[in-house]
């Protein structure tokens, strides 16, 4: 199967690359799945519906979340009607939505997405690599589940990387979120699965993380904030990963997508 | 010039893919200055005095630090007769050593080394900002320094990007250490700095930041330790950044440099 | 002299509690200056110019702050216009307002007036302990001030306790705040500084640290807030310490003083 | 029932004032049951077996931990075999030892002894809200447990006053550790549940939170060590909290105990 997973959107600037790639991409290279992380979609905080029905139509098959899931509150109400849209597993129980699912690919492919965050550093939501076992045990690779996509949404590089090798085997693909810049580390651990420490953000990088540079900026000189933050202009760079796996559901190629904006354009060159 | 500055060396592994790359590479690609930073080169913690002295023989022109600078506690002595070692200068005054140096690079030009640490995630030290604007007028680009490195050692891309953007104009390049994974986002700020989120580790990228996968995993899974850190074995990468400066000091090219283990190959085509 | 602390005043009924009985206890004690830390009056979050010039028509002779000191925006200006309200000194310079105060008390005393904020757990601002050297050689005890009276404002009982050791013998008085519970620790050190850990709050002890337990609770369970915290119900207790102090500036008693609501009343026994 | 709580006792100055205070008070109070934190007792870090056996000997019928549980490694073993030793009971399903205990007090009654531990500024273990509504649920008060005792170890006074209001006419008594600091807020809650946000520490109230305070001092104003913590010396303090429960095993009484040391003494009236 063909897999893309593309890093957190940020604001206008990051759908509007989104819109604009993810079509075309989608033929392009006769993708299979689709996933996005959407929480910062909305403004940088946060997912609408409407915009969660956008990323669908480009072409995602699932959205993730993070830590933002529901700074747009409406979220808390149509996260429930919304089988796609993913939020961390290891939220406590009750939280509304779902933290994992296994949806089908066009192809009739069976692909199980699971959204997790990392504690350093974060909420301290529940064990991260406890939750991870029982969703894998639910639907395995290679026997319910033909590809398992794991969006860990994390600060450290220690936690996500522990997590990746945590997984190894388990899953196509672990896949750093959340630090809005991509890494260098692309590969497929020694079990079979893809890994990359961050993947990322789909934004403009000529800010801070994707939000404009002046408030982050007077935070860190002056200690006290004098606006709210808003997403950096400036054009958008779309950034994610490319996978391919075989019959096993495990990892046989992996490439970085980076396409648009200040960062180099970079492509996967075996699609 | 010419400029190479290399991630954080992490133990034994991290050495020797030093010491077999650098002499070669400061010959072939005629590098005038290299920036080592050292803070995990002996046996993950700390540097010791023979450590040091081994990469000003292997090609390097300054060792910076971070927060391990003094793991070691010999660093704590040799420091003071080790005029190109530099540990992070918003440590409290008084504190043994330097926190930047203008150093006499061998084609004669004066480069200004300066190490600095985050704050975000991280020990309580000075304000970073404050101090770099000290460091920087102290030596300013273009009159006194003919180049200025600044390798900021912080955990969070916010901060790391904060800081790029603070700098820019006013150094050659800030580079981001500590994460010790290299991000893909090398550029030339529109002021005329290079800079990089995080240019990664030379050591072995089989483990988790450089040490065996063990431990890390046995305390995120069990919250109880075992025994100490160490290195990850395996084949190492060297990870580092190389700049090219104009007369003004300001880059006007830069590239990622990785060589060996599990990572893909990549060097400068302009060089 | 007798000098009287109030801690972190919270809403509504903090206020109230300070304004029923200060007016009546600076008269029965014959009191000779009183610090309130209004940090958290309006509503919680921050203060205002109407409150800070309630307090003092109450009896205060001075206002101290902490990490909610600007949560009222308009705070920042006014602060400018009024030099007995006094902010954290460790924020970065160019802060508006001022981290201490000569204050002339009403016998004509002179008493120096110091807020700080703790780093561990807290913002990262500049290091209190060279920042309270700072102040403290600008105004000595027994030379320039009569009485010197250090709010410092932190999380942590370690980083309060050696605060307290730190300044032991060149204030008369060094008293925790922030955490918003009384600690039962006063006593004088050694040097003849009073201490005491935390002076606790005036507001409601029936709600979590002086807000509506509501909040807090769904926050704490469910990891997704609903609403705003508000400043919980329920009769107010005042809670601060008083001291007194020698002729040479030196505590020489030192009692808490809590009345009302739901802790047991204490009031000194020596006034 | 009469019950006592005794706070983290540190080293041998903690050891020593509970070897001496404890025999002869649970005589002269009559006391049915008798808790002890032990996770400092072995020189600041941890607990030994010989220091466990002691406190039983001297009249613990119950001895908690914190996030120093384990530092002596020995307790990884021994506390296998010993059924009164309670470590927080959110750390991993898996770990040695257990986090609850229902343990037959002299007179015949049983006691529901809990363990665990707060998440803000501490390690990231299992939610413990959630885990205590399970202990709670096996063994009710007033149905199987006469009485329930939580020492709830927590850094911040809003999570432990959150996790008493969350207990409250569930428990006996709820009491925060950790801090090492005796707070003055004891007092039963609406719903029958003795509380306090901290019981104090036994040790010596000379230093740092019950270690000499020269180190912690040179951490804070240099942020390098020299030498690793050790216990303060100078006179002890025992430091807990009395609480008197009625047929229902919802609290009636509560006062606090200091005795000895630089603290001023005080005991229950009511006993
Ligand atoms: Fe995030
Ligand atoms: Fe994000
Ligand atoms: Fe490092
Ligand atoms: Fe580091
Ligand atoms: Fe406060
Ligand atoms: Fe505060
Ligand atoms: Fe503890
Ligand atoms: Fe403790």
């Amino acid at each position: 199967m063909r897999l893309l997973f593309l890093g957190d959107v940020v604001g206008r600037v990051g759908r509007q690359v989104v819109l604009q790639h993810l079509p075309r991409l989608r033929e392009a290279w006769a993708l299979d799945f689709v996933v996005v992380n959407g929480e910062n979609a909305a403004g940088g905080f946060g997912i609408t519906e409407a915009i969660h029905e956008e990323f669908l139509e480009a072409g995602a098959d699932a959205v993730t979340l993070g830590n933002h899931s529901f700074d747009q509150r409406e979220a808390l109400v149509f996260i429930e009607r919304a089988p796609r849209l993913i939020r961390p597993a290891n939220y406590p129980p009750g939280t509304p939505g779902r933290g994992a699912a296994l949806i089908e690919a066009r192809n009739g492919a069976q692909v199980l997405v699971v959204n997790m965050m990392g504690r350093v550093f974060m909420d301290p939501l529940d064990d991260p690599f406890a939750a991870i076992d029982r969703e894998l045990d639910a639907a395995p690779l290679g026997m319910v589940a033909d590809a398992v996509i794991v969006d860990f949404h994390a600060e450290t590089t220690s936690e996500k990387q522990a997590f990746g090798h945590w997984c190894d085997g388990r899953a196509s693909l672990v896949i750093g979120t959340h630090t809005h810049v991509p890494t260098s580390d692309h590969r497929i651990l020694p079990g079979g699965t893809a890994f990359m420490t961050d993947v990322g953000m789909c934004g403009s990088y000529e800010g801070v993380i994707g939000m404009d540079k002046e408030e982050p900026l007077r935070r860190f000189t002056r200690r006290i904030g004098a606006s709210r933050f808003e997403p950096a202009t400036g054009e958008g760079t779309l950034s994610g990963l490319a996978v391919e796996t075989d019959g096993t559901g495990h990892a046989v190629r992996v490439a970085p997508v980076r396409l648009g904006g200040v960062l180099e354009d970079v492509v996967p060159a075996f699609w």
